[in-house]
């Protein structure tokens, strides 16, 4: 075997692992019963800590200085997996082992803590956690920050998205800092209630739509199903791929418009290269490529009104709605998946009001993890924040706050910027696959998702990482993120109807 | 650390590595959608391998020989932990990786193909497969063999239940041999037909039935589940217990029976000793115990009418039926829980003849692994003993004769005789625990299961692997096993009533 030969044996075991690693995080949060959490928890410290040793033993850094130095007899995917490997590799051994398990050990327990004291609105039932998470993050973004000179919270955010740096990300929020508000007040004016649609709406059949709605984007249910938990998620591998939704009884749209979301989540998963599979090279780019491809699917195209007048009969049948009720009309059912309203909830904002719900946890967690701000202080900043740009306080509201969201208690910092930063890419990829196809909101309105999604997987979800996300970006559509795609498509949707 | 104390951190993590088998496992079974087959099967091996690394590791074979030298400063408890360590460790370094991880891959691909071909009657489709299977387990019980100075055969029946050899096995099933086919034609004339109940029989309303029982018999669902997948079994780990069942539309005591036998399972499992979890010792004895826990709370318990008298009331309520219909009696419910009749399916056989399926697989699996026969032999065999034994020909009816089970399919050989050892201990038991508490009958009957089961968990579940299964059996019952217990329980049961 070549030095490259004995990496690709060596990196899909690996692959292997993640493989199981991926299957006990989905059971975790759509299967598990509480009390199997702690053990889990444990299983799931041991199983990163194997791979941990597996990244960081010294043979793999030697095979990898071997295959770098014949780079030339390598081919560019293999070239591009050796890179991938690298990357794994320096990131893996710039934290020790003991940090690896102890941060598994102590999410899990905050995870699992905040879940009940989420229910109950008790932040001190769980704040003591979080700091031990915090500290914990904060010395793995030392450590690592220190291996790949970066600043440590950039160290995170480079985990989650290459290359990717808090100044940059900045730059780009502040422009949206400056557009929203007036734009948001703009578009309040203009929009008109519309009509309520008064439920309960069945589990069954709003699991029937979702599971109809992937269907026709082309889901793969031979490899991959549709469950429950919690928070909507995808997980699981390409070749077995998890999603999961909740159901709202009052409102079939919220769980439609998540399931939709993560079918674009799906796709991508589903669509990597399968000759590469268990290999890096074959694995999704950043997190904010792949909420780049949830957006596309759930702002970009699920949301507009080709899609909805073909979703509406759809709609009708599962509910046995009268298509001529003007509350299920397709303007109003578009009227509905286009309603513009600042909320206190991150995951069931529309797509105006998203980015200052990001932009507020972009700047506590980068004052948590530089130290300027303690896990006491962040439901007074929450409530200041969310007082000031949205007009709602939190005060006392920790469940509809500062604990709304898993990610922290999860030991996830430095995740959030990638959800504004996909719907940026989302609108420039939206623009491109426009130009280069005139027909696209036609095919939209009539359910031929084909040409849709083949141009996805042509060219995004095939190429795994054999690009760097900002070179794909720029090869496809001709420039680098630009705002102004999303911007003009906001402007399109809210104001011009 | 003392040695001994290495050995216990060891096996602590080797004990998460079999959480996350058997979750993947459990998962494999009850959730992954078909095209995820492929990469299961992979990663299963893979963890497989590193748990099978982890114990061929020379260093633990050296903190082996220290704990057991110095096993006079050790407990009880740590002493049988040493015991069970050795085992594991042995059995482990008999066999290489590389037939480790062949006989994984090769399993599971037979196991996935065996349900596809198992719908079509399709003997030819996986026959190929099995034979190299069996190839795969034949040179592993050589290997095994040669290490533990034991028959092939033996060696296999052994890593099930510990201590079991084929030659007592094949004497005890020689008396039954010659028991069962006279006690089966009298209890025939004996028993009338009972009146049928025509379903269809909502699954709703079976599950909720199942929970039911569940929770009456005390299984803990903070601490487990119950799904559905093709075949019931009791999986997962003591702290998350997952059960499976089936159901058939026009036959609900089926699955509350599987959901039962299940629950015999799940309550040994959920009941081990709590200060050794992750450790050998803390793990349940062998198959043949494991079955008597299910086939005590299955067969003993749950189909005797003190069992029935208290269920009625209960499945009268879950399908709503007239507690008044003759046919919903608790008589007539006893007798549809009794009937006995010759049939193919060893599942859905009765307790009479139940024994006479294994026996049939007992020689069989006997004769392939010494090479005294062939897989393509197999059909003809098994169609002359059925109709031999029960009279019924499997001729050209592969699915309902030699494909029916997954035993094999799935690299199981020397596994189906402790289904009959453990109902001949499951009676020796339940005459135990009748003889110590003269009420049980009245209890069972009046849903008071508590005694029942905490006499299970004092003398049983919360020993683990403290004594041997022999020890145990003669230290709780006063005898070593005795078919007279089995034969007196259904003389009692099939012709005295």
């Amino acid at each position: 075997m070549t030095p490259y030969e004995e990496l690709e044996s060596r990196f899909r075991e690996l692959g292997h692992l993640g493989h199981a690693q991926a299957m006990l995080g989905w059971d975790e949060a759509a299967m598990m019963p509480p009390g199997g959490g702690e053990v889990r928890g444990e299983a799931m410290a041991v199983v990163a800590a194997i791979a941990h040793q597996k990244l960081t033993d010294q043979a793999l850094a030697g095979l990898l200085d071997q295959a770098e130095g014949s780079n030339e007899r390598l081919n560019p995917w293999q070239q591009a997996n050796v890179r991938a490997m690298r990357r794994s590799q320096r990131r893996a051994n710039a934290v020790p082992e003991s940090l690896v398990r102890a941060k598994h050990l102590t999410t899990a327990r905050c995870e699992q803590t905040w879940r009940v004291a989420r229910a109950n609105n008790d932040w001190p039932a769980v704040s003591g956690l979080l700091e031990e998470v915090l500290n914990l993050t904060r010395e793995e973004a030392q450590a690592l920050g220190e291996t790949l000179s970066l600043e440590p919270y950039d160290a995170l955010l480079d985990g989650y998205e290459a290359d990717t740096r808090a100044e940059a990300v900045a730059e780009v929020f502040s422009e949206l800092k400056a557009f929203l508000p007036g734009f948001l007040e703009r578009v309040i004016e203009h929009q008109q209630a519309p009509l309520p649609l008064t439920g309960p709406f069945g589990e069954a059949q709003q699991h029937a739509l979702g599971e109809a709605m992937m269907r026709a984007l082309g889901f793969d249910f031979d490899h991959g199903r549709l469950d429950v938990s919690h928070h909507p998620f995808c997980g699981g591998v390409p070749d077995d791929t998890r999603i999961t939704t909740r159901y709202n009884a009052d409102d079939f749209l919220e769980s439609m418009m998540a399931v939709l979301h993560e079918t674009g989540h799906a796709l991508y998963q589903q669509g990597l290269p399968a000759d590469w599979r268990h290999q890096p090279v074959g694995r999704a780019l950043g997190a904010a490529v792949h909420e780049s491809q949830s957006l596309f699917v759930e702002m970009q195209m699920a949301r507009s009104r080709a899609f909805i007048s073909f979703a509406a009969p759809h709609i009708h049948e599962h509910f046995d709605a009268n298509a001529n009720d003007p509350a299920w009309s397709v303007d109003n059912l578009y009227a509905l998946a286009t309603r513009v309203r600042p909320g206190y909830i991150r995951v069931d904002a529309d797509e105006v009001t998203y980015p200052l719900h990001i932009i507020l946890r972009f700047e506590l967690e980068q004052a948590l993890i530089s130290g300027d701000m303690t896990v006491t202080d962040i439901p007074d900043a929450w409530n200041e924040y969310m007082t000031r740009h949205l007009g709602l306080s939190t005060s006392g509201n920790f469940k509809d706050g500062c604990m709304q969201d898993v990610h922290w208690f999860a030991g996830l910092f430095g995740y959030f910027p990638t959800y504004t930063l996909g719907a940026l890419t989302a609108a420039q990829w939206f623009a491109s696959a426009s130009r280069a196809n005139p027909r696209l909101e036609q095919q939209i309105e009539a359910g031929e998702f084909a040409p849709l999604v083949q141009w996805l997987r042509t060219h995004i979800h095939g190429r795994g990482q054999l690009e760097s996300a900002r070179e794909l970006l720029t090869e496809v559509t001709g420039e680098a993120l630009d705002t102004g795609y999303f911007k003009a498509h906001l402007e399109r949707r809210y104001l011009s109807g």
